[in-house]
């Protein structure tokens, strides 16, 4: 890494020793897992890009931002509404962390039974190794999980935290909720930038978070195709990089991707043969750079073609309403989507099981893998019920795990007894 | 027991074999627990009938009360607004359970890191073991933590259930949330009943509430007395016994029983030596016949002097204003109340802290256990914030713990210590 980029961090007060193991640790872990790849695209060279300047390149972008007076906010959901964010003039960055670095210190701040997303920010954070958090002009929260809730109240002694009540059902008395709060939330912002949202700002922000679901929807539209033309761990990356990337530069990259997709799906050409068993991810988020999963399941025989999680589908699958007028009206399109999010979070949540059958049958999957983090209630509950729910219609199979390297062998062996089975 | 309650209990469908061995265990643990006790006050004989009764006498009342039309609704959380139960002429019944009895099936239900409680009353539920929940016309949950509100998902199936949402901050918009929600419940209630709540039956109701939680404060309050009057046991016993029988006979029950224990605090009587190291409970509910932890704090060496969970202060600190005339003032009343209920489920929920800070000192505790049930979030994050709160005020620990048996050695030596500590 450059000295340039050393300052940088030594500025954003992280622990320069401990980063440099950690990029050390997350280089060859990327090597193992995403360069050993057979056939890949061409497009990939942008995500190897991005993601070997993941902390390099992108934080100097986003410090040229703020030295030109534009915020930054960092999110740990998807229902943080990134078209407010980006009509206000500022820049919003995924903080979910997929990594056990920090995770010791964490204990100090959280539960010993946390999921190991909540445990990786709260760690990230402890042990100064996040260029993004570092970077953040507000960190917003919301009431989810009882997990995020609860762990936002020790973290706002660490970071500029602000939260957002989501509510629990999809009741119209939860929908005023929501709307209050996204409102709350777009008067928040306006404060942060001083940027009045006006009605010509708010169109275009919609219309670039929509292009960048459009973009990644083509994507996952593509991988129905057999052979899968794309390998599902390149797939969660690009998804994973979603989050952090300038969405206009990344939408365009995308774009080009598919139409690379396109070529290798006319041509019938693919990542791995015809007939491959297909399975499809469903569940908790994975955040970079956890990519264990992915990795096991695609070295034991398999081809995964399409992640249902907010690093996937849930937060791709449904557009805002572009017809709106005024503020009010788009506004309440905003409002309207977010409401859709099939979140585990909410009761009932049936919604999510139809949305499950329904892709797992257009990517014409051979099997679902139910993952849940290890104390992530909301998703292992689900699992539970997703497995009735799909049963007679494609094979399922559920997965608890976490960050550490422990259980490897034994997921490998439990998945490789599943992809036999559904081969 | 009598074989009119054996024909009893056979009509409500238990499994009569599996139900005898849960009453020979909880009688034995009754007697070792409760009859044992020294200088015990008359009043609790009351208590040890209605406890041998449990699922005897007040389960007969609950089935005449049915025969002559009432209906009888089970609950989960003190959230849900008794005083609209009883205006519409039914019975509100507490359906929380503190044994193991039933987990193991429980766990085909809900995941394996699930709260013992809520194991618990599903166990109950699946092995056939709960007249109360046998006698629910309708079974109310709440959207309070994770585990709970997933938990209800799957409970539906086996149980006439109604889901109300309870929401996660004290916002303006979150109040107007739970008022809608309080409304929802009224019509679902009179629905059920065919009862029309009147301003006059709303008004006597919130009275019986509120002479019941005014009975329990005079308790509350007389155990301040040094030395302590009653044990802990006995007060968790009242507590819990409150959320089964009938208001009217309950509150005079105990306010005779306040008449006694004046008498006491005058004569500067107790049940433990002056001196004797005094502890307050705080966190998750113990439910009927949770006493494990009590139990083995008053058999070392010490007495508790507070509750301050849901089956104790939490559920009576707060009373229900009395001037409303209308129903919607009365309701107001009412939501105005509930809201104040400081559940780990709110964030932020600072107002426990001080809750918990002035009991001690009103209590003169002089140390407080923070306990909470393995796998409960909220309060498991509350524990490690109170630790920090109480900090210099009065020494705390805090325990997680089960319904199994199994830790109770080491919970002696770890409760000993910080008796040995506080003393
Ligand atoms: S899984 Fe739920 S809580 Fe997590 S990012 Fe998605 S919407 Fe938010
Ligand atoms: S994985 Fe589960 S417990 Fe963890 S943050 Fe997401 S919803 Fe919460
Ligand atoms: S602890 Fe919270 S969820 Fe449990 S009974 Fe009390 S208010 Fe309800
Ligand atoms: S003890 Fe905790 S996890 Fe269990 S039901 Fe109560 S609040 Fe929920």
């Amino acid at each position: 890494m450059s000295d340039a980029h050393r300052e940088m961090w030594e500025r954003l007060n992280l622990d320069l020793t401990a980063h440099d193991g950690l990029l050390e640790v997350l280089g060859k872990f990327y090597g193992d897992i995403y360069m050993s790849q057979d056939n890949r695209l061409k497009g990939m060279e942008y995500m190897d890009f991005v993601l070997s300047e993941v902390h390099g390149l992108r934080i100097k972008e986003l410090q040229e931002a703020k030295a030109q007076g534009r915020k930054v906010v960092g999110t740990f959901c998807v229902f943080v509404p990134e078209e407010l964010t980006l009509a206000a003039d500022a820049v919003q960055v995924g903080l979910c962390a997929g990594a056990e670095a920090g995770s010791d210190l964490a204990e100090e701040l959280v539960p010993r039974n946390t999921c190991a997303l909540i445990k990786s920010f709260i760690g990230f954070k402890l042990a100064r190794l996040c260029p993004y958090l570092e970077s953040s002009d507000l960190v917003v929260g919301e009431t989810t999980c009882d997990g995020k809730k609860k762990a936002y109240e020790a973290f706002a002694d660490h970071a500029p935290l602000y939260v957002m009540e989501v509510p629990q059902t999809k009741s119209v008395s939860a929908r005023e909720l929501w709307r209050d709060e996204v409102l709350r939330y777009m008067a928040q912002v306006e404060k942060l930038t001083g940027v009045t949202i006006t009605a010509e700002r708010l169109r275009t922000a919609i219309k670039t978070v929509n292009d960048r679901r459009r973009a990644l929807q083509r994507l996952t539209a593509l991988r129905s195709a057999d052979p899968a033309p794309i390998s599902g761990r390149d797939a969660l990356l690009i998804n994973q990089i979603s989050f952090y990337d300038d969405p206009h530069r990344f939408t365009y990259k995308i774009n080009e991707l598919c139409d690379e997709l396109e070529l290798r799906v006319q041509a019938g050409q693919g990542v791995a043969p015809v007939g491959t068993p297909r399975l499809m991810l469903s569940g908790c988020p994975m955040a970079v750079p956890n990519w264990k999963l992915p990795y096991v399941i695609e070295s034991s025989g398999a081809v995964i073609v399409g992640e249902e999680s907010c690093i996937g589908t849930r937060n791709t699958r449904d557009l805002v309403d572009e017809s709106g007028e005024t503020v009010a009206e788009m506004v309440d399109a905003l409002v309207d989507r977010y409401m859709k999010i099939d979140c585990a979070c909410f009761t009932p949540n049936t919604d999510r099981q139809d949305n499950v059958a329904s892709m797992a049958q257009t990517l014409k999957a051979d099997g679902v893998i139910n993952y849940s983090l290890m104390f992530c209630q909301p998703y292992a509950h689900e699992a539970m019920k997703l497995e009735h729910f799909l049963e007679g219609t494609v094979p399922t199979m559920s997965l608890e795990t976490d960050y550490s390297m422990e259980d490897v062998e034994q997921l490998k062996t439990r998945i490789e007894a599943f992809v036999e089975m559904v081969s």
